[in-house]
Order: C-alpha cells, then sequence, then structure tokens
C-alpha cells in the first residue's frame, strides 16, 4: 500500500533511478513487512529554479 | 473544497483530458454534495522512467 | 496507474467515501481507458484550520 | 521544517519566482518563528491543460 | 491558480495559522501578480514520528 | 534534496518507522550519491476508509 513520491532534481540516468527504485522498494518491504507488489514510486524531477531553500532558489546558489 | 492530484502516464490525448476532469469533477459532486465550482483538479503526468511499481520502473516492463 | 491524491473537509460519512472512490475510479477508467484495478485513490481530510482561500482560514469564514 | 508544494500555471519568469520563493520564506519564518533554514519550497509548473477548475481545463477557459 | 500545500509540525496555534495564511497568500499574490482568490492553502500537520532527515526521525532528535 | 513522501496505513509502530527513514534514507544516498543530510522524508498515516484501489474502499476489502 505505500505510496511514494520523491522530488528530486532534474539529471539523474535512468541507471540511477532504476536502482533508487529497486533499493527504496526493498527498504520499505523489509522494514515495514509488505509485499513489492504493494510498493509505489513515483518520481518529479526538479529544474533548479523549481528549488529553493532558505528562501533561494538552487539555480542562484 | 475538494482539491485533486492525479498522476497519470504521459500520452493522454487533449480530448481525453477534457472528458476526464468533467466526469471526475461531477462524480464528486453528486457523491460529495458541494457545487463544481469547489472541485480543483491538478494533472501531472509522467514519463515511463518517473514511474515504478514492484521495485522496477515502468520502462523496464 | 492513475494515483489520485484527493483533499476534503472532514465530516463526509463512510458511505459517501465508499461512493465517492467507486464513481470517481469509473469515471477515470471511462475517460482515460484503464482498468479500475490501476486506480489508486488516497483521501486526505482537513480540519477547518487546514484549509485557505484567499488568506483566511475556512475556520473563519 | 515547513515543507511547501506550490502549483503555478507556467510562464513565471526566473525573477518572479525568486521574488515569491524569497518572500514566502519570510512570511513563513515570520509568523511560524522558525528559522529560513528550515523551510523548503517546491515549485511545480503546469501547462494550461494540466488545471482544471468546474469541470473545466484551463486551456478550454 | 497557485495551490500550495504546507507540511509543518504539529503544535502551531490557531491565531499563528491565521496570519501565516494571511502572509504568504499576500507574498504570493504580491510576487506572481494574481488576486489573492486564486490562492488555495492545504495545511498538513505532522507528528515528530512522521518527519525525519539524514535518516533520523524528528521523535529521535 | 530528495524530498520523500510516503503514505502508509496507520498501524506502523515507531521501532518500524524508525528503521524505514534510515533504511530508505540510505537507499536514496547510495544510489543517487547524495549525502544523507539531504533528504527529507514525511511520512503520511492513512486510515482505512481513506484509501481505495479499484474503486473499493480499503475499509471495505
Amino acid at each position: 500500500m505505500p505510496v511514494v513520491q520523491m522530488e528530486i532534481l532534474k539529471g539523474r540516468t535512468l541507471e540511477q533511478k532504476r536502482a533508487m527504485v529497486k533499493e527504496v522498494t526493498e527498504a520499505i518491504t523489509r522494514t515495514l513487512t509488505c509485499p513489492p507488489e504493494a510498493v509505489t514510486i513515483i518520481i518529479r524531477e526538479m529544474e533548479k529554479d523549481e528549488y529553493a531553500t532558505a528562501g533561494v532558489l538552487n539555480a542562484d546558489k
């Protein structure tokens, strides 16, 4: 049942995303005791001008 | 007041999205008894490498 | 594949939520041509002091 | 700790986004008494066919 | 049109939330040039065991 | 920078959540090559009448 939404900065390779969803799913099934089929992951990729901390866009850092 | 966020895979036509927001809004107003003006729908479209189930990207299925 | 997130105000009955997820799922499968099993709906219920429009909390309206 | 997610229509300039994250962060730190470093803002930009109110896409209004 | 979602830790007073939605709405209307009626804010309050940074729950810090 | 939002069903223990955020953070830092401090996780817990698949509430399954 876990539905995971992840905001990451653009620029990761397909290989990195492939490894990430595999290992995050394993971490969830191991710790919450649910089958892998129950885990859904949505990835959203941000441009550097779509993310800010401390009031400053990542594009300006 | 209902605010709806929908993640769907890319590739739907404008006509499909137009019909979908119309019918989803009707379903909500009918079952939750609120006026259509109260319903906001946000659609977010995912690439096949931005969605995974069971630890595998949709792009690899 | 559609993952739907809905923010609604607290106070709907179980019967209303039951009817809503049924009819919203039907609206999506009909318009986006996907099987009902592909549709996931998450409902989040808000208190009146957790929702604002035009800069004013719903609790103050 | 506040994590802010904002859906806005596409078309704002870098300068507008820069001013917006600065002023929204100040508004949050002032009213919730937390340091600016604690505030994260994620901006998601929508096309006109990804946003609907009252059952009608913004692209059709 | 801006739809804002804010995750904050539980414990803020009604007065703080009231001031926050007012000032955040003003910051948005001023910088993105839209009317206050166009701004929707959803607040979601987290318990200390529902928020983690660096792999550690806030409840354990 | 990754901001992770997880919807899970209510009922997990503090110990399970503690292990989960630790292992999910490790999986992300390992596969996306970012420091643990960059990873934020938000957990949202759902009641059984706040989650549906195939048009049926989890509470009715």
